[in-house]
């Protein structure tokens, strides 16, 4: 199976900051990136996964919690690539509030940097106050965004196509250093965009960075059946994983793609003890942290919607999930089915927000995950500890020797790339002669 | 005296990717960026610096040179955060083709995860090949260029400042994480940007980023004195550089700021040699390196004008400079001025395009820049190395040891912060209470 390590913050468990391990006083502290990097790659994972958002949601949420607060996640990854050797490096950037020749270029020089261990993660802008940070009042209509997002995607690799692998001759001799004949303008013009190109860089060692989406709603799926190599979903039941895995594998020969050419990898966080008793204990703790109007707060966040003014012990109300995110109707809507109250509801979401949660010794989590993995509900995982970067190290140094004995894990890389861990081609440029 | 190092793919000299020591076949390779930052920061130095562009200007330049090949700045030094402990970090971003959102998300980050030793090198766009790349026919007419560059500074320092220093509480105990009172939307509504505010970040070590500038054009001149707390010039003589020196340093008062808030820090391309003899055989290798078409077509980019077409051996002829850069006009006059032949201006130009060239012993060199230094035509330098790494590794250990010895340079980092280096003091948040 294919693992990532999803670094969050402090950790992904809500209250993870007040863990006694977090240091105090200093949100970013590269000492702790590199600390997580070097146990994932210690434990031979494919990449690190980086989240990303644009805006604060609301001041007071920002009074209990720290979830809400983002550095830019392709700058961390820049950072972390001169500290590691193997690992791959997915940064979150949003195709709403950028533009495709930034983006190109940025995720280019990182996969040289890197030597092709790069990956983006493409998502749209999912709040209305990040449109308010960028010249607009509202977001885009969710279609249009997805419109932009696949022009931006056509743009962006367009232009990592320019140069093809041929262009860099680099002859000293002759002063000859670029066969300008195997350079190629883009000349997009579309609805969104106007781009000339060619990238002012050579093609980059991966040919193209990977793709990574959500594809989660009908529009994401579509792009995400087009484009993405990697999908990253969040689903709590196998039976649920098994037919989203299906389904959006299913798209892909309308496409021109075979089912190798993507890979599902649900997110999972886990608490992990010597016991099945010492791993639930480990969970309660982290929930007493939680404070009630803190869980109340990131519940209101998760469902883009304020809830703070609702009983918090009765269930929640009727609420507009027009206009959405896929995410949000998914959280409403089993809310709504299950009966939960607010609190309820606001406990199990400040553990995973809405991905697979396990709990229990190494054993059971590798069961867990194999389970998964052979019942065809995924391709791998992208790994969620509670709290970072120890709760990285105890997954790494308890969970992987396990599936690594079973045969479920490499034991070493076995590729220099990012698409060769994952067992992705490297794409050829549109731009490149037909191969005779 | 202050001093930065200017790191320019293989080197500053047009054709260093010919030098025997540069690495034939990768372009980016971060071991040569790992190298020079470590030699720079051995030598003590206040930053590294880097410049940055966003197309490539013509096809026929790219068979011959690489000068015009421009991996992302930022993503550059976000890596070589990760492997320097005390050195400065300056990276050019444009206010032509970026959202100040962004550009105050990633320096924050950067600022936060180097521990306070960001730079932002403020630039607006210079082609209109780069306009191309981003949805425009034509650049913005230059004065509209500077409006655009003077508001978008005005949101992005004002996003750093959204965040007081007291705003992050960080109590584990109580679960509070920050004082809400301390964090202030910017609700920025000009010309060119609406932006809400308050960034996703806490406020950075350096409460605001080192803000760079050129400054060569009135416009641009006007927009340093306001600014700009170091200046980043070009020129080559040094009673012109005690005359900007002097002019820009008058135009702070106006702006309520004092001349010690403003570093003047030209570029000096350095050929080091144990006699002046073969410092200068030095010089003469690099150029029989250019090639005759090579030279001409960097030439072109300079003056942001195709001059391709004209007899090599005769002066440049008249050409329509309206509208050019202030760098594009100072060339075409001296030219005009010194009737040089296009052979003879593009030599010149291969060589530091524009910068101050030394060529010498380390004892000659040292010299020259105390010289300028005690003369009051500079703060200090942005050194230019002909070849990278190799050319840093001789200023270093070569001239900076005469610098030292003399007391012109620090034996050891004082401070930590890139704002200690410089002597520049830090910014308190604009929405911080005054001190009573």
């Amino acid at each position: 199976m294919n693992l990532g390590a999803f670094l969050y913050g402090f950790g992904h468990h809500f209250a993870a900051w007040r863990h006694p391990q977090t240091p105090s006083g200093k949100f970013i502290d590269i000492k702790l990136y590199k600390q997580a990097a070097q146990a994932a790659e210690r434990g031979k994972l494919d990449m690190l996964f980086l989240a990303d958002s644009s805006s604060l949601p609301n001041l007071q949420d920002a009074e209990t919690g720290v979830s809400f607060l983002y550095p830019d996640a392709l700058t961390i990854q820049s950072a972390l690539s001169a500290v590691t050797e193997k690992i791959g490096l997915a940064a979150t950037v949003s195709t709403s509030f950028n533009e495709p020749f930034n983006v190109a270029r940025r995720f280019a020089t990182l996969d040289h940097l890197s030597g092709g261990r790069t990956a983006w993660n493409v998502v749209t802008g999912t709040k209305k106050e990040e449109a308010r940070n960028f010249n607009q009042e509202q977001l885009l209509e969710h279609g249009l965004r997805y419109e932009r997002a696949q022009e931006f995607l056509d743009v962006v690799t367009g232009l990592w196509d320019t140069w093809e692998d041929e262009a860099l001759l680099f002859d000293k001799e002759t002063g000859i250093f670029a066969d300008t004949a195997r350079i190629h303008p883009l000349n997009h013009k579309g609805t969104a965009f106007s781009v000339a190109g060619p990238l002012n860089l050579p093609r980059s060692p991966q040919g193209r960075p990977v793709i990574i989406q959500a594809g989660t709603s009908p529009a994401g799926q579509k792009l995400a059946a087009r484009t993405a190599e990697v999908v990253f979903t969040a689903c709590e039941n196998i039976e649920e994983a098994i037919a989203f895995y299906k389904g959006i594998k299913a798209l892909l020969p309308g496409y021109g793609r075979t089912a190798d050419q993507m890979k599902i990898m649900p997110g999972v966080l886990t608490f992990i003890g010597s016991t099945e008793a010492e791993a639930k204990r480990q969970q309660e703790r982290f929930n007493e942290w939680v404070l009630p109007a803190a869980g109340v707060g990131n519940l209101s966040r998760m469902l883009n919607i304020d809830i703070t003014g609702f009983p918090i012990d009765e269930p929640l109300p009727e609420l507009s999930m027009e206009g959405n995110t896929s995410r949000a109707v998914m959280i409403y809507e089993m809310a709504r089915k299950d009966k939960l109250t607010i609190r309820q509801l606001s406990h199990h979401f400040a553990i995973a927000r809405g991905h697979l949660t396990v709990v229990g010794t190494p054993e059971q989590i590798a069961d867990k995950l194999e389970q998964w993995f052979s019942g065809r509900a995924c391709d791998g995982f992208n790994i969620m500890p509670p709290y970072l970067p120890g709760g990285l190290d105890e997954f790494v140094d308890h969970v992987i020797p396990v599936l690594q004995k079973r045969g479920s894990f490499r034991t070493e890389y076995e590729g220099a790339t990012l698409r060769e861990h994952l067992g992705l081609t490297r794409p050829a440029s549109r731009f490149a002669p037909p191969i005779r």
